[in-house]
């Protein structure tokens, strides 16, 4: 029985090739969380142990999928980096954005009992959805995580604002929300200080800041000429012996969390391994 | 900390709605599943714990995406097919694959131990990538499950023979490639019953015909019309009511597994439900 | 000098070809042609010459451009269809569009002094964009031409009255917009008859109805059963030599254009060869 | 007559916007040239007269269609760069391309009677067909350029070699392409020169070159910084005085034609309006 009278229904297929030398962002979110960690009696505003699942999550995808310079996540949401020169499978946007939503949802199920022994996971399971966004320049790329970041802070505010008022003031959600209603941050610091003795800059660098991930090279010195990509047209290829030192280094280096402001240039200075896509010098190890 | 001045990336978002009045099905592929397969000794050339897991996880996958009318699985690829009149997520190509890629993913892992007591997952974990087609009619979609379904018969007999050379035949896997190479069905059926006494066509149906999934409803009488969904332009919009009854009826009528040909119309005219869209008359029960 | 170091720049390219089996309609609209009419003083509410042209100029498109089997003009915008089974360049959106809009303004342009004979054309010279948009079924297309026509029976309807108002009633435009706002389709013809003694039934048909071109074959009879193009997955191939003999048919049949309604069945009815892309019956020269 | 109930059809238009921050070139060809300028003998290897056409219908454009700030025209082929800042039809790619394409085409019947006095355009007439295409970086829009430019110089190498061999050397078409079969630039150079006394240097910089189109403004210093837009997220929005005046500057400019080397970087270093979207320094009038 030959296949070639169906075959035509290939020709339906239709590619979806991203735009070369652009960076690419894969964010994934997790699907009708709210519900799901009510199920689960996730701790608020934050819960340190789904945190540390997403985490744990997300830094075995970018082990498996090399390509990811960066990654940062933030309540049930996580963002992938992939370098403007990643040639990952040609680009295709639906095999890049599924291979990671069900590399960190496979890991998710799979670590779900290390971070929660005593919770049994049943359906409906956590899942997530995922997109990818393009980004010309450096810039736009710093612009996407600066929002993201800001978006962080301003939500942890919030709810670390609220949730006090819920959890300490006895306020129900519905009159929380009205007393935060039209405040600016101040406020929200005011209220958190003068009502329960609560230093906002005191609260956890990961709430506050979001997990920020990447290969664990040495930090450049502050001197150092800050990185560029721009000039480049499109990479020239790099031989064979030279990218599989690269491959090396990467993965010898592991990936490391961080919990630190990404918006100012220090962030990208200290890290020009991050930009350039190229290994940086190993950590000295003590 | 206001966000306006970053949030200029969400521009960069490009839609992917998929056309409308079109049937949409997204395929899923194991992801190194030779290797995957391998290192946890799956029998060849059917392993029947593998098959079944990956109905089982089918069979959650479309019970929770409700959209999903179709589901047609073998070896380590599934494909799901969307009504053409789905209006889930606005038909966003993105959000479609990767909900499907990540519910698939994570009953596939939180399954495993059902299916394979005594075999541990550890990483790399096995993964899916997915990607969606449009077919504008009833035929490309039939001629696109012909297409698969042609395909597994291909795979399975092949696979069969092949097995046979090597497991009973003690040839190589070398030999036997070179043995079965520029061989019709027909020498392929004569190896199995000259050489070992196999009658291919006593092999079961699962193997040979595939695992399909669809709403389990009472068979229509072969006399029926046809069904056809051309005439329509876009389906009226039905009263809230009527979608929730619509709704009820095909939970209630939970997915059957059936292992039969899809390619002659007769599976189509029994089940005029699939490509109508609409819950057929539930089945008697006992 | 070789180019090939800069030959990455094609990699930039990203193809557009439309879904294969559905119908492409082409729609262009002149770019503004507001002002474009008011300068070369076009009567109002509709200019026959203007119309002329655009038909002229569709006529030539549809006679040069084979793949167009249907075309459909109002005020100064045409619709061009290709078949479903149309495999012009490769169905590439970008080619398509951009060769139509060419071919159409190029003939605007060289054909202006046939219909304007007294006006000469000056910077900025009149021009058309345009878009395909693409439609899986009959009916999509049947109700896209029906869009249209009815589209271009309100607006002529709303600009006979208005212009009556203006030119026989001697209102200002601001008076007459006013005098309109809120008026059903009764109330407008009840003020053309009343007022200025227009019955707009027996206004131009080509007014009323909109311009319809299409390859003029027999008539089929009304007895016959009507058209469709829905079974077929996809066309099989023709033999190159029943391709020549088509086109040649449709070569020699010519471009008629009619001013009927297309909204019943019975246009599509009658023009069987519209729906098929098939050549018809030659009419019968006298 | 509402026309609510075919309005549906409109949600089957898809959406075509170009990614932000990025150069989009608007390629446009001639269709069947070949035959065209046979047909109307152009001059071989170059007719002066077909190209000051084109270069006329492409000042036209680039005067009507604000936003182009760079062109390059070779053959019967002309590049149209946007800036990518440009926000014009809001970066939808098939209203950007179908507008340059119509009013390249418009400009060029309309003005074919100027440069061809003798010679009657009919059926088919001179079309074009177009694409666009993103460049992300400054570097990948100049290396376009280079290609383009790269590409001129070895047709035109070719093609002035090839009629030499025909015209002067009395070959056959086809023994002058076996004749240069295989053959490099230098090659070429001496058969020009040794056969014909052919000096290709001293050729006319137009053919040598072809035509860049741009804004007139005073060129800059060499001493000057180079000019880049990389740093830039996307460009604030200037105030509404500050873009009139940018237009108005622009406008009376003027846009020159110049057969000059855009390879190496002194081109873009002179005239760094281009890359920078900005108006320039007005030149002085003697």
């Amino acid at each position: 029985m030959a296949n070639s009278m169906y075959e035509y229904v290939r020709l339906f297929e239709q590619p979806d090739v991203l735009l070369p030398n652009t960076w690419i962002v894969v964010r994934i979110d997790g699907r009708g969380f709210h519900k799901f960690s009510a199920k689960h009696e996730f701790e608020k505003p934050n819960d340190r142990r789904a945190l540390d699942l997403m985490n744990a999550a997300a830094v075995s995808t970018m082990t498996e999928i090399y390509d990811i310079v960066l990654a940062y996540g933030i309540s049930d949401e996580y963002s992938f980096v992939l370098h403007k020169n990643c040639t990952l499978f040609e680009r295709r946007s639906c095999k890049l954005v599924t291979t990671i939503v069900s590399t960190f949802t496979a890991y998710y199920i799979q670590l779900w009992s290390t971070f929660f022994p005593t919770k049994t996971l049943s359906a409906p399971l956590p899942t997530f959805d995922g997109r990818a966004v393009c980004y010309p320049s450096d810039q736009n790329l710093r612009d996407y995580m600066s929002w993201r970041q800001v978006d962080c802070h301003i939500n942890n505010l919030y709810n670390t604002t609220f949730w006090a008022l819920v959890q300490k003031g006895g306020m129900s959600a519905g009159d929380a929300t009205q007393a935060l209603s039209g405040t600016l941050s101040s406020d929200k610091n005011e209220i958190l200080w003068s009502k329960y003795g609560i230093n906002y800059n005191n609260e956890s660098e990961m709430f506050k800041k979001g997990s920020i991930l990447y290969r664990d090279f040495e930090l450049a010195s502050e001197s150092q000429d800050p990185p560029t990509t721009e000039d480049a047209g499109v990479e020239k290829p790099v031989s064979k012996t030279a990218a599989t030192r690269d491959r090396k280094a990467k993965t010898k280096a592991g990936v490391t969390i961080q919990y630190v402001d990404m918006i100012q240039s220090l962030f990208w200075d200290l890290r020009p391994w991050i930009l350039s896509g190229k290994a940086g010098k190993p950590r000295e190890t003590i």
